[in-house]
């Protein structure tokens, strides 16, 4: 059997540490070729400057993975899609929604895959907890989403770049697990936004949400932080009528009132590329923008502070 | 035969100026009751304190009507659905975006009509300039949209609160008018963001737009101030490898090279109360998020600036 081939766009830090190594574990694609615009290479893949070039280089390409920064990935993908290829998407998977909701046209179009990979919701610790709370009444939600951006995306100044989103990046991972283990929408009601006076994406931010009136869903709140020192924090706590959940370390450990119920090793992006290749199988898409619309709302309905400048 | 009866939630300025003339005008919905918290009444209809109040006071009811601040719009379209009513909603629709997904599912489960009104749309120059454009090359498009809040808004403070868009208020408009006449879609590329220091949404903004690569659609861009003085401006030109097309007057009137082409007495509300009877009778909503996506969007991947404070 013929592994379906795939390409690899933008060869940063997501891509070496997650994307080829999952690929390699997983061994349902065939790594045909990476795209590094900087002449950057891993071993033994055919190396392109651009998508286009590797386009026209491989025209039986089965499928591309797009890890670049958000900005370029809506014209990507569009580029993609219409020369016939499958698209998996890293989070998030657009820089604006109005981007978003015309990839779900042109993936129609196109008759192709398109995925929304939202990888943290790839973790059974997750899967377990909206099990969980598919009946509950939940009496609120604490996201606590703090961890030191020096660390995790040394140098990375398109971050902090219109369409970098800023500590949205980490964010957004936090509210694709919310909209993922909730069982009704919820809504952003006010938020704070904190940017540096150098930078124009936030650096911190809180949010007070709320569900629909008639939901058995209390208050939710998410604090997001990317100057936290020492610890970092990646956790979401429910108190329901029933007791406490505790989904911590970016949603791949659950103790269920304080008592540890899940823990399994990080294989998130094995899932993500399993999911991937059954999408395919199936031709279909799955394409979800609800933690988009909630950054998005957050910035629409939210207060700007401006804060002190941030260099690395 | 009967007319289907209505209730007007909301009793403010465009309620008075453009909704109960056009419900009058028409003769296709009976005026049935208001609902005015601040207990302002309207000559012979019957008066409600809140929306619940109304539910219950007149549960034959057919549709709602929701001309409050758009803070509050979200809650109030979920109750009316929930009730069995059809609702018309003034724009925009909701807070945010999520809040309007969530009505669009709120219909569909309630096998009601659901009806985002964007009023600027409903002019015949709008129209027209469509048909001009489905298969035109469009070099640019600039709108200009500058009015004196002062005059138009008079100390209505909601509008520089939270939720309450600022200058997006008007500027909303051209969008809806935007997302309607061009033959695809466009996407904020950047945008400035004016917000006085004393409070939360902008009184000016400019926006980059762009369409796909592929399109036939050059630059667009917006130019947006809510302290116009003297004259006032809503207008969008479209430069064409034909000519050049002026809209103006908010969509009402259209010059064609220069030439008037179209002026017609501005009847908006009057078509929007004959379209929504119309999908009442057919069952469907009409419902488009664009114009609230392009917004949300700006703020998304927008610069903030603060600007001197604003008082009335």
């Amino acid at each position: 059997m013929t592994l379906p081939t795939l390409g690899l766009v933008g060869l940063g830090k997501i891509a070496r540490d997650q994307h080829i190594p999952a690929i390699a574990a997983t061994g349902l694609f065939h790594l045909a070729a990476v795209v590094s615009p900087d002449g950057a290479a891993t071993d033994g893949v055919p190396t392109f400057r651009s998508q286009a070039e590797m386009l026209a280089a491989l025209p039986g390409l089965d499928a591309v993975a797009l890890c670049t920064p958000p900005a370029v990935r809506h014209g990507l993908a569009v580029e993609a899609l219409r020369a016939g290829k499958h698209a998996l998407i890293e989070k998030p998977p657009a820089a604006t929604l109005s981007e978003l909701h015309d990839l779900e046209a042109e993936a129609e179009a196109a008759r192709r895959t398109l995925f929304t990979a939202w990888h943290s919701r790839f973790n059974p610790a997750v899967e377990e907890t909206r099990r969980r709370l598919a009946d509950a009444t939940i009496r609120s939600v604490a996201i606590t989403w703090k961890e030191d951006v020096r660390r995790w995306h040394p140098g990375q100044d398109w971050i902090f770049a219109t369409g970098g989103f800023g500590v949205f990046d980490p964010g957004i991972n936090a509210l694709s697990i919310l909209t993922d283990i909730l069982p009704a929408p919820v809504f952003v009601r006010s938020a704070d936004l904190h940017v540096p006076a150098n930078r124009d994406t936030p650096i911190a931010a809180t949010l007070a949400m709320g569900a629909a009136p008639g939901s058995r869903i209390g208050p939710v709140t998410a604090d997001f932080d990317f100057l936290q020192q020492g610890g970092q924090t990646w956790s979401i706590v429910v108190e329901t009528a029933d007791g406490r959940l505790d989904l911590t370390h970016g949603g791949t450990r659950l103790m269920v009132d304080g008592v540890p119920a899940l823990a399994e090793p990080d294989t998130e992006y094995q899932r993500i590329y399993r999911h991937f290749h059954r999408l395919i199988d199936d031709g279909a898409s799955d394409i979800d923008p609800r933690p988009l619309s909630l950054v998005a709302d957050a910035c629409l309905v939210g207060r700007w502070h401006r804060t002190v400048s941030f260099d690395w």
